[in-house]
């Protein structure tokens, strides 16, 4: 059976998201053929102006409303941290957990040749500027702990020694066991680096 | 972190949907983030003409292009068997099955007390009419396999009865265990059915 073009073409677009395969994509868009004309005109709207609404802030790279951005105005904020993170979502998670009170720079992305990003696809030239200032006193790099971040974090670091920047600390998140998980089911490598951090009771 | 608005309005349509939780409307939404505005708009046109370029076939009430449906005014089709299904994404899976010829009747759901959904909620009055003519043979009651399914396939079988139009055959389709499953993981209904259903080699 030949399904009408408007159902075809919502099925193609949701197949486009990341997890959601062709058979989730139908089922979606057969459930949104029970919803009324003004629901569907508010999913357009929201896809509409999710990009036309925000802007990236000028100093860190967040999404934002306003530039700078509300944390990069915010006066109560510690300005001498810097903490470095892939992706604006990161800085929700961190802000979410509420136990940093740094400013932000968000690289959009990590060094990962296999997909051609290289340190130029990254927004790694205005972090610099930013680390002149004497006020800094340390840089987290909060890359993911995965082979490209990594390397990101390890290439920033270096780049910083060349340019003779290093009158601050610079950082990486800790490594272990995450909080309730079981020895049992840690990997090797976390095991390890659980092993090398640890802490005298 | 108050995220800006319009990344808050998408993340909230988003979770309206079945299956997509708060995390995964999230991730999605800064996903659609590093997508260009056409594509966006893409996404929003697609939202918009699901329901403006479709049609209910009047006489199954299939979605469709046309009224009436591709099927409907196929004359190709077996005009005397009439299969009944709860949603047209039923259709679309047995059309692709391939197996069947005949036409649909699509009741865009099954009775459910718990939800309020009782027969007058089903398209089920323009059916009896499709039964009177001569030259129905059968009429296949494919709801699905689920209380609500059984019970709705119960009561058109019963309203059918009721109304003298018992000239023809009522089926519903077999139970049993699924090509590829596993003898060990099937349930005891089912298994019971699949006894029941046995057949001689």
């Amino acid at each position: 059976m030949r399904l009408p073009k408007a159902i075809t073409r919502l099925i193609e677009q949701l197949e486009k998201l990341p997890g959601i395969g062709p058979k989730t994509a139908q089922r979606l868009t057969f459930y949104l053929l029970h919803n009324p004309q003004t629901e569907l005109d508010n999913f357009a709207a929201a896809f509409q102006n999710l990009k036309r609404e925000t802007v990236i802030c000028s100093i860190c790279n967040n999404v934002a409303e306003t530039d700078p951005c509300r944390i990069c105005s915010d006066i109560s904020r510690d300005t001498s941290i810097i903490c470095v993170v892939e992706q604006p979502l990161d800085i929700l998670v961190i802000e979410r957990s509420g136990g940093y009170t740094g400013l932000y720079h968000v690289l959009h992305g990590a060094i990962a040749p296999l997909n051609n990003i290289g340190p130029d696809q990254l927004h790694l030239k205005d972090l610099l500027p930013r680390l002149k200032s004497d006020t800094i006193r340390e840089l987290i790099l909060a890359t993911n702990p995965t082979m490209e971040g990594d390397a990101t974090a390890m290439y920033i670091a270096k780049l910083i020694e060349e340019k003779g920047l290093n009158n601050f600390k610079i950082t990486r998140l800790g490594r272990g066991l995450p909080v309730g998980g079981d020895l049992e089911y840690a990997d090797d490598i976390t095991l390890t680096r659980a092993f090398e951090g640890r802490k005298e009771l």
